[in-house]
């Protein structure tokens, strides 16, 4: 077969730029697991009337064929998930019976969406989510845990850039517009127009929600005026009391917002931070109350690489209503751009610390002793191909990066990177704890600078 | 929407069980990592021109169609990879410029076939697969490690049953039936009768190479002969040569075979063996040399759960040919049905040590502080989700399996499985090693017993 090239929207990573994003999901995974959430993993597929129900996403289902399938139809359709929040709810209904509520789960697997592919678009990504679901009620304070998990999580990642994560609360918003007199159309209405802020001029959106929405022209300053409101503490609060708007469900949406915002800022530091920003409101999704989105510093185009929220009813099964609250972090719309552009990658393509020379094909095996005890003892090891010069196989370490060359003959071990050889013995030799795993590197690379 | 079902074919695990499989994974992953194997994720679909070049598998391939696809015909048919092979072959090629050579990789990844769902079928499953591939050449001693490191890997893993691993070589068949005086297609013939001895009748295979293969009696008899032969140790190359065949081709498999053997010997326990097997040929595949395929003790209806072997031209771009060797383990062939007969799961279904109580609403944030101090030490646990009667919180932590509570207001930890509670401070509190895992529980069910 001729060379392949790429599929468009398929991105692969070649080892030292898997280890990254292995290094980032066991940081991930580590986090996520010392508060309690248990890690689960759905099928690829799910029915595709259920993919199907949310209709704006349905031209993206990637619709699954056996090659010979019968005309009969006795195959029901199926189709990949385009999210794992879908599947999520499904597991949570097809095993209630079997969970513990609150049910807190990490998730993190490929999803597939058949759309353009375009920077930070993707056909087949990788997506890390956690959420917490409630039986009937879920309290208010897992939305604070939820804020604090992923801040702590991303926070580890600290061969990243910072993030600032944005909160809002659709009760505040929705309780505002209430309070300037609009009913649930109106207030739809002005939600998606508003929403449109991050991409039309706040003039255009002011004329948009005069001509489509219908309100009045103080409705649409308002309107406004709340969502420029933005702040790293509760200030946000007095600023919105001062535009004297009052409802119940304002208050409340208020009180959550700023109980979330305080709850969060023994977190914050220069590299991990959290704004209300009161224009967010994640469109016309299910989200009921928190919601959530979070920019990277310098890659601000990426737009949002971690949103979520607090929806009312994840699941139902008609009797029992299932609530949640979760956060979705893009593991390769954040991971694929950086590791593309040279950001991050790793010091060296192999696990490895050592290669052990071989003198002679016919003492291989002592070779192999050593590295057996080296592996014994935790230290990942290969040996050397063939019994070439040593010039050879210390070359052979070099282009994989690995910083060590064991010379069983001469009991031995060189570092390759300063030259310095030393007697050892592989029942007792330990290398620095930074040698015993593959690093993340990283290189300062601003946005749209070529790599 | 209502209750779903499971789709028939797609297993899933609830949180205990995936627990066992990620135990699984992290020791297969850790064990291939400390022998230099680095790991590698590939994209789910492949070009479907790649995936129907063997004939025999194209019924199973899962075409993918994006919802609303154009009929211009523009996008190019892909379809879900149904093994590892195939696109670690095409990613081998497409990066052949950047990967150093010999290339040891490991890849853990579902993969689907759209084939019947039956015991221990199914159309999504995960493989466990480890390669080692060369430019050019690649030299037998890799054969040797590619067995030592499964070996290593399947001995670790020690709350599963024990193992078989079994081996043969296809120089050895090959050359012993040439040295009966087979052609080229006649050894073919033999080989894929041969091959159905784990299914068929001695006598209907004798019948059968006598009938559709046209050779002697003679012949049939001493190709049955070799098949019979099994052998814990190399004594099988003397009962070989009693056979009186030879043949350069058959002195040079056995020659592999036997070192084979005797260089796994020192990994042998009373759990993992390895056997010469000399019926084993692996059907038509494109193997050249080694073959391997494992059986589980007490599991052997589930077939083979760990196969693969030598192949000379894993890729070739026409230029360079990339020879490699491999095995390949079923992880939900082997997993699966364990789990699903309880023989396995895990001994709490969250990774929380200890719930911390709550008191009152008011004072959560004390018990926040007492969770972040233990998870600063590394200790997963999870806060009370409401200030119910401290019954009710212990009941809680008891349905999950979490062994311990903390109340903040005592200053006390309590063991709930024996209620000792004793003073503890969360800056130096440690719970024993075994407790800060879920660990995987077995219990003794033989094959074909109900769960």
């Amino acid at each position: 077969m001729a060379k392949p090239t790429p599929l468009s929207g398929f991105p692969e990573f070649l080892p030292a730029q898997r280890f990254v994003e292995q290094e980032v999901i066991a940081t991930l995974a580590r986090t996520f697991e010392l508060h309690g959430f248990g890690n689960v993993e759905t099928r690829a597929v799910e029915p595709l009337d259920q993919l199907l129900r949310k209709g704006d996403t349905s031209k993206e289902v990637y619709v699954l064929r056996r090659l010979q399938e019968d005309e009969s139809g006795k195959d029901k359709g199926i189709g990949l998930h385009f999210d794992l929040t879908v599947p999520f709810a499904r597991y949570v209904l097809e095993n209630a019976g079997k969970l513990e509520f609150p049910f807190r789960r990490y998730q993190i697997q490929k999803v597939w969406r058949g759309e353009r592919p375009q920077e930070g678009r993707f056909r087949e990504f990788a997506q890390a989510d956690i959420d917490i679901v409630g039986r009937d009620v879920l309290p208010f304070h897992h939305d604070v845990e939820i804020a604090r998990v992923m801040l702590e999580a991303l926070g580890r990642l600290d061969f990243l850039p910072g993030f600032r994560l944005q909160v809002n609360n659709r009760k505040l918003i929705q309780g505002f517009y209430a309070g300037l007199g609009l009913d649930a159309d109106g207030i739809d209405d002005v939600m998606r127009l508003v929403d449109k802020l991050d991409k039309l001029d706040p003039a255009k959106v002011r004329e948009l929600l005069l001509t489509d929405a219908g309100v009045t022209e103080d409705q649409a300053d308002q309107a406004l005026a709340l969502a420029t409101i933005r702040a790293t503490d509760d200030s946000f609060v007095a600023r919105v009391r001062d535009l004297g708007v009052t409802h119940d469900l304002l208050d409340e949406g208020l009180d959550e917002l700023a109980s979330l915002v305080r709850a969060c800022a023994p977190l914050v530091t220069e590299r991990t931070r959290i704004e209300a920003d009161l224009s967010i409101a994640r469109g016309l999704d299910y989200y009921t109350g928190t919601v959530f989105e979070t920019r990277l510093d310098g890659f601000e185009s990426l737009g949002s690489i971690c949103s979520g929220g607090r929806y009312d009813a994840l699941a139902s099964d008609g009797r029992t209503t299932y609530p949640g609250v979760g956060i979705s972090l893009g593991l390769s719309r954040l991971l694929v751009p950086l590791v593309q552009r040279g950001v991050l990658t790793a010091d060296r393509s192999v696990p490895s610390v050592v290669v052990v020379a071989v003198t002679a094909e016919e003492t291989r095996s002592e070779a192999d002793a050593v590295a057996t005890a080296l592996r014994a003892r935790g230290i990942p090891c290969e040996v050397a191909p063939s019994a070439a010069k040593f010039g050879k196989q210390i070359r052979h370490a070099e282009r994989r990066g690995i910083p060590y060359v064991w010379f069983p003959d001469q009991g031995e071990v060189k570092d390759i990177r300063d030259g310095n050889q030393v007697a050892a013995d592989p029942a007792t030799w330990q290398p620095p704890t930074q040698d015993l795993r593959p690093q993340v590197v990283t290189t300062t690379i601003s946005e749209g600078e070529p790599s």
